[in-house]
């Protein structure tokens, strides 16, 4: 780790960069906010460098195209290795209730609902951000997931709990249909974790 | 039913509407295809009048406001009565296998699948559609699954069986991700069967 690292062409060095002492973290803070409250659309990379009070150059530097700072706010969002780590963690024979309890634990958190229900409104409306989600999902959660269940179609079985998860947060935090959206997360966890079991250890 | 039927005040009488064969019909697929191509926001009373050949007062007449329009516009695409019946009729041993494939097959119908495409997008992005699918949701659909149930909590287990086709909906005909995005559709009534099977039986 010694070595001096490559310099990308037509992007500032590295030194530069690490100028700005948590210039990344202000980025990420102001797309969250800039994709949450304005949508994909009409949120630009100059938008976000303003609001975090950088050069737009910067912005690319550290996360690239647009896509890219979306998909790195969709990453702080969803914390894909806290999520992999909660769900395998622990016995196996509990994994769907960690499952639903994690997932309802992140939404039921104002804090993370926001930037969570802009990737999802963002990705039903705008193909581009749907492919950042595609990926991302595919990539970063279901594949790791998948990895480690020992089902057949263990990918497609992974998808399908997700699936579920995704229909009740948008029915009860989107749509807020009753009584879903009244109900106790407890009383959510309870009548899900034995759905989401089956799906990720076949019992 | 040989009374004449009383005349609403400041809308155009059952005579004059009923002048017009077919415009009812002809009004329903304009609304269809505007809110589907142009979104709820940018859909109007005027615009579907036009598209659909007839006087702006002639859609009040017949549907209400832009939000009942949309509502009978749903109503159009979900056909609520056929998806209570095809869910509801049959043994109940395969209730979960009939939503399952039922839901499916309206997904699986381009014709069918445009127009709730864009009712899931606008509910979605819009409070005043999803206020009305809401509703509708909640009035047509689940109140009147859950009255034929023999669970506790009827109407919850109704609506979690419910978010996981939307999830499903979303994964595959929204976002796309694999594998569920390519998977055989009977692959998918295979997996999920015992799901809602379970939520609507309790079994």
């Amino acid at each position: 780790m010694t070595e001096p690292s490559p310099r990308r062409r037509g992007r500032p060095s590295r030194t530069s960069a690490d100028a700005l002492p948590g210039a990344r973290e202000r980025i990420l803070a102001a797309a969250r906010t800039q994709f949450a409250e304005r949508g994909y659309d009409k949120t630009s990379v100059r938008g976000i460098a303003k609001e975090a009070g950088v050069d737009p150059a910067l912005v690319h530097h550290y996360f690239g195209t647009k896509d890219e700072v979306f998909a790195s706010a969709i990453e702080v969002s969803f914390e894909p290795a806290t999520a992999v780590r909660e769900v395998l963690g622990g016995p196996r024979e509990a994994i769907g209730e960690r499952l639903a309890r994690f997932f309802l634990s992140v939404w039921e958190n104002p804090a993370t609902r926001a930037p969570l229900l802009a990737v999802v409104r963002s990705a039903l409306t705008h193909e581009a951000a749907a492919k950042v989600l595609r990926g991302f999902v595919l990539r970063r959660l279901l594949e790791r997931i998948a990895a480690d269940l020992d089902v057949p179609d263990p990918e497609l079985r992974a998808e399908l709990a997700a699936s579920h998860m995704i229909g009740i947060a948008i029915l009860r935090y989107v749509i807020r249909v009753e009584p879903l959206a009244s109900a106790d997360p407890e009383e959510i966890v309870a009548q899900v974790a034995p759905t989401l079991q089956r799906y990720l250890t076949g019992t």
